[in-house]
């Protein structure tokens, strides 16, 4: 298996690139090589000193950045020899199996579509990033920002790739699908979802679990959570958010009294613990499904472990074969759902 | 002033909902006189053994009470010697200023909507909860829910109507109004957004401060956030949701060991002060904008002091003058940018 690394994208590229690959050459099976994108000479400085299977890790010279202040598409079109295009480009070559870039989301998403390409039938890849929840597993939201105005076929078929990538990545039975909604009942909704819920209900091949509210997403009732990708980004944002508003309000108050910062430094690591509970950097990153090959963003701000860990992902996502799983599912709800149900 | 409490809605009544009356009565302005809407003996034993001025809290029996499994506005149609619609109606016949009601969230929409009605030239009244921020003020979601598929002159008006209440009620000079959307930069958004946007840039007498995203909603960078009902519904569950995740993960940390436990035990001030921060029955309860008097939805599980604080927004409101403010700002708002630039 060949992993195609933008060594180039993100804040700490591109040592932490370098050494999140250097992580995983060390642990992860032997048949993993990695191809690391980017700027040479800054690559092998990276390197130096370091000990390594030359054989299975392989810089690939580009002499171009795509940043985030660009115009993603253009960009992506423009700077033909950039670590970002030259990396998605092995993937959609057949050369490497998946693509990894810690760069612009926008552009990210530019390489898959316009790159990678759909998978057949496919009507919009979706960003599927992975939030924990409180059952100490991952629930997915599908899309998070992809495709901001969705139809409903768009929807059943995130329900198709993010099942099928719950199931084959992150190992869960039966993956238990939610419509993001406002109101548990089947007759919430706005005009898209209300369109969309009788449709996964008769959806073979994903369990659908009625409509999922926004307050529900971490409970862990729902493994994959489909939305269009303007709710689906206020979703995960909002998460985000919350998250770290609330850990800082917790902070001020803590620091504000002695009383606070004693009992603070006692329980550090509960704090710890939950801190690392919530560490996007144990995740991965959001994997981009319903394209021709693997891909994953990795999040900006990106550390070595962080890297390891797409990496790892990678690999599930490689073995698991969920674009071919995706395929398969999306060619059989076209012939069952689409035809006769969807029509 | 005269508010009108329906004395049956919400998990903890009558007897919540007369305590924080009784509260109100106790500590706010003479010139406030509470009319209690409910079952007549239930109201008087709540009353019992307690001393308060009988001129200034009127019983005003109902037969009815709506429940929270009914279909909302089939139930306001038909049950009119409820609790809830006769207190909306006195509203409606401008015997009342203010209508607060802990009851279904549906049926205090069609109360609004089929009882209190429109104001005039207003396209959709709209739900507007608000939330503790990191700056210690409040930050208004403008519409969570009343409307899932709008149009751009309903968020418009939006603007309007959350910029009023908040420089009305809560004392904020020239609110600062956002959008939410899932970019900051200008050319981001759904159909919807990216119409909005320039509508909001061009309309005078409020504060556009561009688009908001939704990890930026506790900030404090915005006063209002403007959005349609759907995804403003995802983010009012969501904020809430994720608050509750991140509070009952860090409980189940700190109570797995022995130095969690200790730690937060002595933090305990510290969790309590921030608990009280987030507490929603500080805030009172969520104002619908955009109706001919004042509507106040209270938290269905208000305890006697969400109904006191409830009870004081309500009178702010009505001080305020936030109804007619409101019908200004949107007739000012029809001739010069609906027709205008809306047109």
């Amino acid at each position: 298996m060949i992993l195609a690394l933008d060594a180039m994208g993100g804040d700490n590229a591109p040592q932490a690139v370098v050494d999140g690959a250097l992580l995983a050459l060390e642990s992860l099976k032997k048949d993993v090589t990695i191809w690391l994108f980017g700027d040479e000479e800054q690559i092998k400085n990276c390197l130096a000193g370091k000990t390594y299977p030359a054989d299975r890790l392989v810089i690939k010279p580009a002499s171009e950045v795509i940043t985030c202040d660009e115009a993603p598409a253009a960009a992506v079109r423009r700077k033909k020899n950039s670590s970002m295009v030259l990396a998605a480009k092995a993937v959609a070559d057949r050369e490497a199996d998946c693509f990894i870039s810690a760069g612009s989301t926008g552009a990210v998403l530019s390489c898959g579509t316009l790159i990678i390409r759909r998978i057949k039938d496919v009507q919009r890849p979706a960003l599927s990033p992975l939030i924990p929840n409180l059952q100490g597993g991952h629930t997915m939201i599908i899309d998070a920002g992809a495709n901001v105005d969705c139809k409903p076929l768009y929807l059943v078929q995130f329900a198709q790739m993010g099942s099928a990538y719950m199931e084959l990545v992150e190992g869960v039975k039966e993956p238990a699908v939610g419509l993001l909604n406002n109101g548990e009942e089947a007759e919430k909704g706005n005009e898209l979802t209300k369109e969309t819920y009788p449709l996964l209900q008769a959806l073979e091949g994903i369990q659908f679990a009625g409509n999922c509210e926004a307050r529900e997403l971490m409970s862990g009732d729902f493994d994959v959570v489909v939305t269009d990708g303007f709710a689906g980004n206020v979703l995960l944002k909002s998460t985000e958010g919350t998250a770290k508003a609330i850990t800082s309000m917790l902070k001020t108050e803590l620091m504000g009294s002695i009383r606070g910062t004693i009992g603070g430094a006692i329980a550090k690591p509960a704090f710890a613990a939950l801190k690392k509970k919530m560490d996007y950097t144990e995740v991965g990153g959001a994997p981009l499904l319903g394209v021709n090959g693997g891909v994953i963003k990795a999040h900006g701000s990106s550390n070595a472990k962080a890297f390891f860990n797409a990496i790892r992902q990678a690999q599930k996502l490689v073995e698991g074969g969920v674009t071919e799983k995706i395929a398969a599912a999306v060619q059989a709800g076209k012939t069952v759902s689409a035809e006769e149900k969807i029509g």
